[in-house]
């Protein structure tokens, strides 16, 4: 199976790393002989139709910045589109940054490579949140695979679990916590008795939130999880303007406290159901399966026969998100 | 589809149940339609090549006690393995007790099955727990699909969800609580301050557990399912004498009073590793993600990629199980 990964962040690093640590994991067990034929990133990209040496391209990532400087097969310039016409490739795993204005360029990436009779597996939120109706009806047409587990949760399954594991259920609603940065906030809030401002500047310094974090606090990043669950695994056809938004900015460590006195705490939780599409802080009682701390995600799903299933893991770090795009991979690989 | 039913207590009720109430739902979803031709229990079984109409039989175990009873299609004393070769069926779905002694009939009836070209799904664990390697061979041998979703933890995803959601992953280890009716239990004792005897007659009455709870109560019921999980997705090879187990019979009061002063709570734990087969009344932090109530399971497992990952639902129930041998014969269908 010959990979083009286009994006080479904290995420797509993570994926090198991973393929270099279960390269004969994969091998062995499930015969799959994974090729990485080319890497692009911002600099342009390097590529080599035999496989790239994934230890000396992460080495002179982290030493220069730009994949183009790998040797003899680095190319300044180039863009990720321009290397899917001149690489052959299997599979296309897509990791730019998430754009909720236009969804570029991994829609455009997504839809060529679809159109070109490739795979795709995604880490990306905005193309999902955007055109999820659209971007499916091309890969069905085009008779390929198209996943996106690690856009959701990180580590913590979720879509793949639906489809594979509850197959027989209709998924009434999904109520979680999709978001590991204000997770991250509001626990340091409640266990340190912190302000907003302290907790998310702490957040920063661990690299848990970024520069600018509006996406997540702002609860934008756990509305666009929650379109891309909805119309994924609850058939329920909506975009990001059909989810009703209130962050995290305004909670006072006084209502933190209020709350924390009667037994609960305050949590941005993600409602997902065919009557109602809601992110924002709600009391979440201290012994409910939602009440976890840090940057773990958490997911309740309501079904009609197993009743409530949780799940919980991991929401983000480059090696957790891998193993996401990993069982994409395999899994499409498997169904060959 | 065609389905052979063998076993109609709680279980083979509950799937006939979730037949009757998701017939729809499974063929305009997955274009499966499924026939039941044959169920059988001690009394006899009822056999119609062009599929039993189980409204009616529902009605008629539950009012006679016997599937024999079943009008022109009914036969008194005619055994199950007898019924195996008197009809035309796709996959065998075995109900019948769990038995540690010999694993008996299930082992036969999944052998016989299997040698004759067809699928198997099960929710027993006497047969897994004593003879994995040789049946997984057999099936394997024979090119047909085993399944065994409910054999371990009910409604709650952990054999296919080793394998669909965590494919990329090694599992080093697998701590939770298997066993609802112990969990039970020991909630109540720990909620209610009632004695191990009062609340075991309370999950009793409930139906929680059963007459002779030993399996339960002495931590066997456990040890077998933490055998099924070792061998199918850990790969250790392992049988029942491998695992150290000690049951909740001598936990008093007292001993639950002391943990929850110091933030415990004990619970009836299963740990699978390499180093350690053990099910043994623990303490459990009770911010733990192990910390669940009532009869729901839970399992937390340790991977390399994803980190931990927890999942929780419920142990226990004939539409939650029926959730689970359902989904083993939608991925059997999908995967033809």
């Amino acid at each position: 199976m010959r990979l083009c990964l286009v994006g080479f962040g904290s995420v797509g690093q993570g994926v090198a790393e991973a393929l270099l640590l279960k390269n004969k994991f994969l091998k062995k067990r499930y015969g799959l002989n994974v090729k990485v034929v080319a890497v692009a990133d911002s600099s342009g990209a390097a590529l080599n139709q035999n496989g790239l040496n994934l230890e000396k391209l992460l080495k002179i990532k982290q030493k220069t910045g730009k994949v183009s400087n790998y040797p003899n097969y680095g190319v300044e310039g180039v863009t990720a589109l321009e290397v899917l016409d001149e690489i052959d490739y299997d599979c296309l795993v897509e990791m730019t940054p998430t754009n909720i204005t236009d969804g570029e360029p991994a829609r455009k990436l997504t839809i060529k490579a679809i159109k070109d009779g490739k795979d795709v597996v995604t880490s990306n939120k905005g193309h999902l949140a955007l055109y999820f109706p659209k971007l499916m009806k091309i890969a069905k047409k085009n008779n390929v695979k198209f996943k996106f587990e690690a856009s959701v949760g990180g580590a913590m399954p979720i879509i793949n679990f639906a489809k594979y594991n509850l197959p027989s259920c209709s998924i009434e609603s999904i109520i979680g916590i999709l978001n590991g940065t204000t997770n991250f906030i509001l626990s340091r809030m409640a266990s340190e008795g912190s302000s907003y401002e302290q907790a998310l500047k702490e957040a920063q310094e661990l690299g848990i939130a970024e520069t600018d974090p509006t996406y997540d606090v702002e609860g934008i990043d756990a509305a666009c999880k929650s379109v891309i669950l909805a119309n994924s695994i609850m058939e329920l056809n909506c975009t990001l303007e059909d989810v009703d938004i209130t962050g995290i900015t305004n909670i006072t460590p006084e209502a933190i406290d209020l709350a924390k006195d009667e037994g609960y705490l305050i949590k941005l939780i993600a409602e997902i159901s065919k009557d109602r599409m809601e992110v924002s802080p709600r009391l979440v009682d201290k012994n409910s399966p939602l009440a976890v701390d840090g940057t773990l995600n958490v997911a309740m799903l309501k079904t009609d026969l197993a009743k409530n299933i949780t799940v919980m893991g991991r929401g983000a770090g480059p090696l957790e998100t891998a193993s996401a795009i990993l069982t994409d991979i395999i899994n499409i690989w498997r169904e060959k």
